[in-house]
């Protein structure tokens, strides 16, 4: 059996962080179980983030209007994308398993792991109109986002002042991981490590060990599956009308964004359903 | 009466643009109501989005340990910031409203305007721990999200494939702006203009130069007032218990983010409520 991959993008500034803390573990407990760990440290390299004209090789096709979409979907076709971002699109393919470690800045990813997400995902390579959510590209691959935040947890409870991480993580987790098709694994969030006493800290990162040890078996977070709605124009990709007569029955929405206007499922973005089968995220 | 100000911080890569005919239209509608106005163009100053120790002149106060936020808070304090980031929280300062104008990538801003929010938005000048949400800094500014889609309008309903655009919204306008005490308007959504003919764009140009003429009447969005809340470590930050009490027996969640496991109130990051007294965010 081939070697499995796990690729790590790394969005800390110190490796004397919390942060450097958490991806030494992974690392260590990742390759303790037989992954090649790749490591993108976006600050160590200088990622950059904005998307520029500079990550097309040679001519553009419209060079009187730049669509930096368009663009670069054909540059991606053509092998012509800079090669910052054609080396992570190779690591992106060589790896069963991503996770993205990061300080959570304003209720989301620091821009420079925004810029990966921005450069990397090109249409083509990570999505295409027909390859999206549970038939996208990268179905058969899994995705974390593990990150420190400065909040507490109940700060981020929907009766807390910040409101419900669920809603936070939507835009990341269901709009960019899972829209490519990654099966999306419960956030790892480390709640407030800065305002905790180093046995503390040292507790959290043996959770995180043990977490590893299991990841393999976790099964993943629940979206609503492309197979709910009419993916047409004519039919406005929204839910086919016997799957909402039916969805309107339930007491919860579908997930934090499908709410059908009925509560949220709970924890939708923060813990896989457990009645489930294992990886059916598309099995609703 | 001194002169109002207005900032519009850009981000798209192409003077072609629908985005850059948008800005035009502001420019010029918002000049012609007497702002000064004041365009933070990105992508043409090539502004830096990633958080790095060279925003800071001078020594750190922890080399072993650099923390960007509390770097860049004593940095702010000491008028040690890097010049780039003076001269926006100087813009920032001026304005009275704050546009955001950019195309919507992977759920959220262009990395380029991430790295604007981490790298301008400092603690200290933009919020304190004391001075957050309807009590923040920013509280007697407006600022509003102003940007193109790839999808349509019915992608981005609860019953849509994308799920729903007030969920999506919840970081940027409620973790961002109004956690700076913004009083946030209504985002202006340009729907796919990419794929509407050209007679559509003229007209969502004109519906826009329509909107900006009314304006300053506009309400802002309606956000949980940090009065409904125990401000304290030893409160969890949570709801008051009657304030909890009083709200369970309502029909829906007070915010997007803040639902209580009802069903979120209908558009609350995309229209301002209607049975508000003026400028009220704070009067729930």
């Amino acid at each position: 059996m081939a070697q499995k991959t796990a690729l790590i993008v790394f969005a800390h500034q110190s490796p004397a962080s919390f942060n450097a803390a958490v991806l030494d573990v992974s690392v260590q407990e990742l390759t303790q179980q037989g992954y090649r760990v790749i490591v993108s440290d976006l600050y160590a390299t200088n990622f950059r983030a904005n998307a520029t004209r500079d990550d097309i090789i040679g001519d553009l096709r419209n060079p009187d209007l730049f669509q930096y979409g368009e663009e670069t979907m054909w540059a991606w076709k053509e092998r012509r994308l800079s090669s910052d971002i054609m080396e992570e699109q190779r690591k992106v393919e060589e790896a069963e398993l991503v996770i993205f470690q990061f300080p959570l800045y304003w209720f989301s990813v620091p821009a420079v792991m925004k810029g990966w997400m921005d450069r990397v995902l090109t249409q083509g390579f990570a999505f295409s109109l027909e390859k999206m959510y549970n038939n996208g590209i990268f179905k058969d691959k899994k995705a974390m986002l593990s990150f420190t935040t400065g909040a507490t947890q109940t700060m981020f409870q929907a009766d807390g002042i910040n409101g419900d991480i669920n809603v936070t993580l939507w835009p990341l987790q269901n709009g960019t991981l899972h829209f490519c098709g990654f099966q999306v694994l419960a956030p790892q969030i480390f709640w407030s490590p800065a305002h905790c006493p180093a046995a503390g800290r040292a507790a959290m990162l043996e959770a995180w060990r043990a977490r590893l040890k299991g990841l393999q078996e976790e099964k993943p977070l629940t979206f609503a599956p492309c197979e709910l709605f009419d993916l047409s124009f004519a039919g406005g990709f929204l839910l086919r009308p016997e799957v909402k007569k039916e969805k309107e029955l339930q007491p919860f929405g579908i997930t934090t964004g499908h709410h059908l206007g009925k509560p949220l499922p709970p924890d939708n973005q923060t813990r896989a359903s457990q009645d489930q089968e294992p990886g059916c995220s598309s099995n609703l």
